[in-house]
């Protein structure tokens, strides 16, 4: 155990984390309506062509383009008109030289036909013949078989984390059931004799439980499976004990710190014991969160979160998250999800440490700047009243009012 | 019922949408826990002071500031320790003149105690006594009885969307259930003959319904409960009869027209029909989605969505999520989450309409633009490859490449 802090960077931190952390390989087969912020396992192949049968772009009349040639207002092709084609029916129409068919949109290509000329470019001559006023080439104002999709094309990736859009366009190829990762479990253990659960009345030194239901809500909303076991008092052995079983039963393992040094000793000592290769970072060069543990143990990923809320908030968005999105088999983003800003007053800041900031949307005249929310570190509601966080990155020495800066929204971290 | 589409701007086709939409007045009381993305119905008040018990901030000793009156490292106060507090219980302790107690981070203070001295400050001089090595004023790195939050203190106002912050900080306070809106229920019409399930395997002239299927997922994720009520042929009199149950038992209606017009004027006189004022708008000045229809029936809001895939999930996004967010009583927030990017080539728009264009965040050496993506409007798979959606506004003509331009990223929009 290093007796002194050794201080990583934030890209170092994450970087070692994520990297021993490998993506499930565990799949399951669901309803793809139930699949919402679900991640695909596989590649997904199309079942069919899509569309599946020629369709008309257009309200109009389907015909042969050969008996358009050259045709125009002047000297428009007369055409006779032998049926319409219905909705949702096969045309059931097969066209003769000379022959035309009311179609709608997204109705189905008679037989014969190779292209659609728009209701606007026809003038009706006499009952049941049309004048067509200009010459349509093949293929016009057709939809072709397979023209978006075609069969066994892939149309989602694997990792993939399905929106709407994704539910939407599988159940459009009757994918009606998707492979998906299982949902990471991700155990939640709170430290610390002054820590009570939240329905308990606190007695003079006690107080009760934040971080391990803002960390339970961090996982869920990044897709994965929170299991809190509780809290755990300043018994090493009882920590030791917890933190085995947990883990053993998940995929990773969220220790909160109380907030005495003695149980972030503790923590880091069980955390080294849990597995090969134990802690890997042990105090990280940011603002809030510079005590957190990072371990590793046989593959599953262990974190040893600060005790005061805020720290333990901040730390378990920009870790824990990522952690849930690398074992879904997710590219974590949180670096890319970072939005430009300009900042409504000076901040200072450490060179070497890469500080986060709660702030808040401002809209100044149509413009989005942010602002800073100050407060004591452990008030919770700092974090309340925010909508994101501003990073200032080690490589600067504060910032000025209106410069421009990094801004995190909590809605871009970690989405279902 | 209008012969000609009156096309109106999109501000004023959303505002009188949500203008005549009221915020639901039923709520229910739920455990914390379960609150995450639901709204609060009602201000929350604190039940108690937090802290409850005064705290020592840092680890040190507990002592009376006035003996450490004049204190310096060359003229120390010499205070005798009589005991420890220990974490998680009540001091236990009454300080006398002279005497100070170790405590940790987050301890209780002693009776008589009103400062603690950082163990730093501090040298040890003999057993059981400490030099103190500055001077402390009253107060000092003590966290007073509901200095965070006074009891009564609202801390949550009504209409707050939970996240995680806000789950931990109410049960931090004790608030194991929380009041929240009833989640607003959406019932959902796909309308066509040419319309089947997704599980059926389509003959010639039928495709799967897609939108009925994305909407009901931007739904679910906006916080309402989406209700299907499966597929209506091209039939008026089935039509009016659905949707008028639909309508009664839910608080909004989405109708998804067919591909074919015949169904689009069906479902305005539908919407017309099944209660005052009904259609309020009837085509609205943008791309995709011109011919969307907005009515209002007795105060519950009725959405028709135009029949291709793409524009009815860009208008389900941009009309129907804001219709449950102003349900639960929220600000919908659509323009204000629109953020600044640049655009990677020219795009072309037609002034007095705007436009919204897929797009990708594309990260060009650290710098995040926003790349257009093309398709025909009917290919659901254009969204597939989008982050969100670039806005092209009224008043311009078109963007330059590398012009600054309005991007709504997906997630942004309707988050839970």
């Amino acid at each position: 155990m290093p007796e002194f802090l050794q201080l990583v960077s934030v890209d170092e931190a994450r970087g070692a984390l994520l990297a021993g952390t490998a993506a499930l390989t565990e799949e399951e087969t669901i309803p793809t309506g139930l699949a919402l912020g679900r991640v695909t396992s596989r590649d997904i192949a199309s079942p069919a062509d899509s569309p599946s049968f020629r369709r008309s772009e257009v309200d109009g009349f389907a015909l042969r383009s050969r008996d358009t040639h050259a045709a125009s207002a002047a000297l428009p092709a007369y055409l006779s008109v032998m049926g319409e084609v219905l909705m949702g029916r096969a045309a059931g129409l097969a066209l003769a030289e000379g022959q035309a068919a009311l179609i709608h949109t997204g109705g189905h290509l008679p037989d014969g036909a190779d292209a659609v000329v728009m209701v606007e470019d026809t003038q009706v001559s006499r009952l049941g013949e049309i004048e067509v006023l200009r010459a349509l080439a093949p293929g016009e104002n057709v939809l072709q078989v397979g023209e978006d999709v075609k069969v066994g094309q892939v149309v989602l990736a694997a990792h993939v984390r399905l929106r709407a859009q994704e539910v939407g366009a599988l159940m459009g190829l009757g994918v009606t059931h998707t492979p998906v990762v299982r949902r990471p479990r991700v155990a939640i253990i709170a430290t610390g004799d002054e820590v009570v659960p939240p329905e308990a009345a606190p007695d003079p030194g006690q107080v009760r439980d934040v971080n391990s239901y803002v960390v339970e809500a961090i996982v869920l909303r990044a897709g994965g499976v929170p299991r809190r076991h509780g809290i755990v008092g300043d018994d090493e052995g009882a920590l030791r004990e917890a933190a085995r079983q947990a883990l053993d039963e998940s995929d990773a393992l969220v220790i909160t710190a109380g907030s005495s040094v003695s149980t972030r000793d503790m923590t880091v000592r069980v955390a080294q014991d849990l597995g090969p290769p134990g802690v890997i970072v042990h105090g990280i060069a940011t603002k809030p969160g510079k005590p957190t543990i990072l371990a590793l143990a046989g593959g599953k990923p262990v974190l040893g979160l600060p005790g005061n809320p805020v720290s333990a908030a901040v730390i378990a968005m920009l870790y824990v998250a990522p952690v849930v999105e690398k074992l879904l088999g997710l590219e974590p983003a949180v670096r890319l999800a970072a939005l430009r800003a300009r900042i409504t007053r000076n901040l200072p800041s450490l060179a070497g440490r890469e500080d986060y900031i709660p702030g808040r949307w401002i809209d100044r005249a149509g413009e989005i700047w942010v602002e800073p929310i100050f407060g004591k570190s452990n008030l919770i509601f700092t974090l309340v009243r925010a909508d994101g966080l501003i990073r200032l990155n080690a490589d600067v020495n504060g910032v000025a009012q209106a410069d421009w800066v990094d801004f995190i929204p909590f809605s871009g971290l970690a989405l279902t």
